[in-house]
């Protein structure tokens, strides 16, 4: 057993782990990061963010989702498509995008040392691999060890055909109907996954609404697609017990009497943070129920030199918070000034067809009070939208009728998690819907959805001169 | 034959002449659109933009080109791609469109006057349609009649094997081997479709540069890759002589002596404005040789009540910016202010794949002694690059070394036209090179390609106290 000394130990190299290991590194730190055999670049690597919207692209090409508008409901690429089809490309990524996280670790100097890591004390980490148990010493740690789909006694997960999400490389086969528990992110993206497969989909949920962060419009766009594309959604439906029947059958029983039958089920209710497996209490710590640490805005937890980054401490756990939550627990450690204000964030779910928002929601806006109008596009309307079939597409944008100015941003369609960065910009730096109207978009694209909905907001509050009279002008057919 | 009287007469219902229509119609005023039979929507809808992206969009799709990183170079969806499969999504999209482009003029109460149109007196026009000719009195004119492609005598167009691009439609089968001569945007555009078919493509050009507004580095990237996929380029030959051999075989000769055989050639060397046509001294103007029309920024001719937009001017000629051209025309003959200060125009090509710029070239500020650095990112770096198959992108941000606000930003690779207008906003709201570094971007985005170039770019300049230990820090392997 050695002791090495660092200045920062990263437990867990996930996304909040790798920037903050990296910025440490940049300003000269020795820095070593710990993670578990085989989990270099943790859930966002191995079983989640990487591998989901790979297989998400493959399904997206293989069934030749986009195309249906041009050829047909029934059309896909393949006759049929096989669970080995899938997985080939998601291997091939995950390959890649490993060692594109090993070199930059390696690049930067940073140790990687393999093994589980607990708490012996406050500056210590223990970190049991193969070779043994290590000590490792260091004047900070990370903790962005992220963490686990939670578990429910009522759902006898089998790894095969009753399946949480890390578990879904293991299914052999493609299935003809799925139950999926919990409308969350991760529950709709694989939903709507399923659906674009042709699988018969039920979304069962124990709350009436989903997506509560996000717009509703936007969220109601997404449940009337989905369901077009044969997804049932049973909402406020609480799952009483889930039983096999036979060896290929699966059936949920509801709290309200409905049985519902399919070939598999996928648990997606709630994650559980691996907090509960550091031995948290050797540095003082301690977790929630669910894992999680409390941490201050700049990612300390209740002991100063330890901070906390990641799904560890709970919402929005997406793999682009979890990388800037890094980098400023980071900087904060070591005395790196950040110049920029808290940030604009942005949110991409990644259902068929996408969903992406930022700045604020009508709802928040009703609640705060604060007057808005609402300027919309639809992807039917741009020739783009039509070129690529992809015709079910909203965008739109919320602003201040007084001041135009940009308040909120929401899409809903193909490219919706780029386009939103446009949006993005645009409030960030304080600019108006006149911007949209002023701008020169190639032409043909997405983006124009932009021009469109600002032309729509514009008329809506006679902002523009012409823009109003067009109305009138319009309405009369003059 | 009656006379009517319109505030505003628009020949031409292309990009410029609809949306300068639908602006004046927007003020109240009594607007026609003149357009020759199954021309609505002008060039751009009927043989140039809408077709010729369609079919790029088709093309892309049918041959799986994004997915031979991951299946091989041989890769297709179908085995034989044929004209039809081509032809019938092109269809699709231009008949939607072209319902789009009269429903919006209708809804305008724009009279949509079919037939050719000249000019009778500087405030008539006679239209000669299938009913006789009717002539129609206006205060305001514009000439938005659009180009047709130059024609050479050197080349005996047959509308078949020897065409230009408003006849490619008519080729009946896909080619093994194709000479493109012309390397302009869109002999390019149409170079890289065909090697997207695995066609083999010999690009001849009499210039020894090409698309010399574009930055020289992401010129490079598209030539290297189209070489790649089987595209040899002739630069700096001028073409002698073009002869069939047979039924089936065409042969370009060259001024150096080169005898170059393939199955087809197409012709895409400049364009001849429609100002020919127009009968111009009958409203005291005159076109040059091209058939182009002389502006002033206003976009007035030497007549002040006639004014003109789109491809008839000459240079850029392309969809985004005739509308903008049309916008303005139209405010400035009725007095309508018009905010906007010279916006920032970007450029899409529509090459496999996709080239946008927008701001200024390394050649541009070279020129100037303008001091840049750059920061470039590259999609086999990003995550989404490399779920994509799209793995052949780069990005690069030109940005002032001190103020490090953004001069320039230039993409090549999927989805370039719509990341643009990232850089656009960006620029146009006079932001710095931090802008892109303090953002969080969705993951995985091709839109965080902004975010690894300006890391990179801060890293050069040593902007980044972080940044630029991080490069010693590297170097050192410490």
């Amino acid at each position: 057993m050695d002791a090495t000394r660092f200045d920062l130990a990263v437990i867990g190299s996930g996304p909040a782990g790798q920037k903050a290991a990296v910025a440490a590194a940049k300003i000269g730190k020795r820095v070593a990061v710990v993670d578990r055999p085989r989990q270099l670049g943790g859930v966002s690597l191995q079983t989640g963010t990487i591998p989901s919207k790979t297989l998400r692209e493959a399904i997206l090409y293989l069934t030749g989702f986009r195309q249906r508008t041009f050829y047909g409901r029934n059309y896909a690429i393949k006759e049929e498509i096989t669970v080995t089809d899938l997985a080939f490309r998601v291997k091939s990524v995950k390959d890649r995008q490993e060692e594109v996280v090993r070199a930059q670790l390696r690049r930067n100097g940073i140790a990687i040392l393999e093994g589980t890591a607990r708490f012996a004390d406050p500056h210590t980490l223990e970190i049991e691999g193969q070779g043994g148990t290590r000590r490792v010493g260091a004047d900070f740690i990370l903790i962005a060890c992220g963490s686990r789909p939670a578990h429910n006694p009522k759902v006898p997960l089998d790894g095969r055909m009753i399946v949480d999400s890390d578990q879904i490389s293991n299914m052999d086969r493609l299935h003809r109907e799925v139950l999926v528990v919990g409308a969350g992110v991760i529950g709709l993206e694989y939903a709507s996954m399923a659906a674009a497969l042709g699988t018969r989909v039920t979304v069962i949920e124990q709350r009436d609404t989903i997506l509560d962060f996000v717009d509703r419009e936007i969220v109601d766009a997404l449940v009337y697609y989905l369901r077009q594309n044969g997804v049932t959604f049973r909402l406020g439906e609480t799952l009483a017990s889930v039983e096999k029947e036979g060896e290929n059958r699966v059936v949920a029983c509801l709290e309200s009497g409905k049985r519902i039958h399919a070939e598999a089920l996928l648990y997606t209710v709630g994650r559980q943070a691996n907090g509960d497996l550091l031995n948290l209490p050797g540095a003082g710590l301690a977790a929630d129920a669910r894992g999680r640490l409390a941490v201050n805005e700049h990612y300390q937890t209740a002991v100063p030199h330890i901070y906390a980054a990641g799904d560890v401490i709970g919402f929005p756990a997406l793999a682009s918070t979890s990388m800037e939550q890094g980098r400023i627990a980071s900087h904060h450690m070591f005395g790196v000034r950040d110049t920029s204000s808290k940030p604009l964030l942005p949110y991409g779910i990644y259902t068929v067809p996408e969903i992406s928002v930022v700045g604020q929601t009508e709802e928040e806006l009703t609640k705060s009070k604060t007057p808005y109008e609402v300027g919309r596009a639809r992807y039917e309307e741009l020739a783009k939208g039509q070129m690529l079939g992809a015709d079910s597409g909203l965008l739109k944008i919320l602003f201040d009728p007084k001041s135009l100015r940009v308040l909120g941003v929401h899409v809903f369609g193909d490219q919706a998690s780029e386009l939103i960065h446009i949006g993005q910009a645009v409030i960030s730096l304080e600019a108006t819907l006149e911007y949209f109207r002023d701008t020169v978009f190639n032409y043909p694209t997405l983006a124009e959805a932009y021009k469109v909905a600002a032309l729509d907001g514009l008329n809506r509050v006679g902002a523009s001169q012409v823009e109003t009279s067009a109305r009138s002008q319009s309405a009369t057919g003059g």
